[in-house]
């Protein structure tokens, strides 16, 4: 079967700020374009290859995206950009830093939400000018799917059904896949790969921005081994 | 029915060198890049939106789409790349500047090979390194259909089927279309749409790099009207 790599995107101006995002379409930091870069190139000098790249439809995964494939001369491969790969939906807490958050809530509610694979946020109000519904880029959506806030465990449930429906007919063609994703549709990811983790280890389950997460499939999908692919600190220091 | 914007990509190195470039995969300069941003900007400045993208396999008009999706927010809407959508292929002249090749055909011959409707240029030989059936990008293409030289007859035959097949469907269910494209496979586009224009004529039409070409069509794709976007003076001043 084809490689399967996940990239969480570069570090975005709300991580650099402990800020809760979620689907706000945030831009990359300076340091986050070099992560992104940096993944490319190491991927490249690896002698990785890609068919066909996946993305959510926010900024900070196509941008990693780009410049991951610019590194690579692979600028003219097929891309899919979808909404079901949208980070976690933080409902009210979006935009709010985590201070704020802490200060309002409590530590323990916060790390409740934060890494609680069932908890869900306190929802955002549907009139608020930032739900999903009145966004544009999800006109050709059904509203009922658009949520207003998730928890982990809602967020494995979308993204399931695309994982299904085109990502896994993909993989099954022997074709090898690049997703650029988010720190919450790659925890989402993990789970649909990786059936015997445990919740809460799927709900912890951590990789930096920028690093990408290499799985080897069987023929059934079952996975072979992962890894997570060093950045070798020339690469790094050639970027700078 | 929807808007059809046709931009040729911003300028590359070997447009600044007058050199054949083909489908030699030439990154852009940074003049280059500044008119794709201005091209953007200007088009959303205008109100324009687009549904749906297309470019070639040429990282010329990727990087442009690229930079106008950017600069118009619209970088989450899908897009494709295709082979057919290529620059015209030069054959043996590819990689040559026109000097160069003016000096040793006479300026005759070469005025036929740029601005001739049906002259074809001697063509590439097919032990060539740098013949398309060789490059992994077109592994998925018969290579019967992979040129080693190609008149703009060629090429307006080639792009007519991708036109068919892929841009027309999508045009009559009325979404507004941005297509990222060279000088002579945005000449097949004007001889597509209209059909009415002399060969010669084709020929010579000529926009210059980033400029956007606005189609209005009607409900049978026939031209209500065709112009050239405007670039404000103030939108290029503000890029600069």
């Amino acid at each position: 079967m084809g490689n399967l790599v996940i990239v969480r995107h570069g570090e975005s101006q709300w991580n650099s700020q402990n800020r809760f995002t979620g689907w706000t379409d945030i831009d990359m930091t300076e340091k986050g374009v070099q992560q992104a870069r940096c993944a490319g190139r190491a991927l490249a000098q690896a002698g990785y290859r890609f068919d066909l790249a996946f993305t959510s439809v926010l900024r900070r995964t196509i941008r990693s995206q780009w410049l991951i494939l610019d590194e690579m001369d692979l600028m003219f491969i097929p891309t899919v950009s979808h909404w079901r790969l949208n980070e976690r939906h933080y409902g009210a807490l979006t935009g709010h830093t985590r201070a704020e958050i802490i200060e309002r809530f409590g530590e323990e509610q916060v790390w409740q939400w934060r890494r609680g694979y069932a908890s869900r946020p306190p929802l955002m109000a549907d009139d608020d000018a930032r739900a999903p519904v009145r966004e544009s880029r999800y006109r050709a959506v059904d509203p009922a799917l658009l949520p207003l806030g998730e928890s982990l465990e809602d967020t494995v449930a979308r993204v399931r059904v695309f994982w299904h429906e085109a990502i896994e007919p993909v993989l099954r063609q022997d074709r090898d896949v690049l997703i650029c994703t988010h720190g919450n549709s790659q925890r989402a990811l993990v789970r649909l790969l990786e059936p015997a983790m445990a919740d809460e280890e799927v709900a912890r389950f951590d990789v930096p921005n920028g690093v990408p997460l290499v799985y080897r499939l069987n023929s059934d999908l079952a996975v072979l081994d992962r890894h997570s692919l060093q950045i070798p600190e020339a690469t790094v220091s050639a970027l700078l």
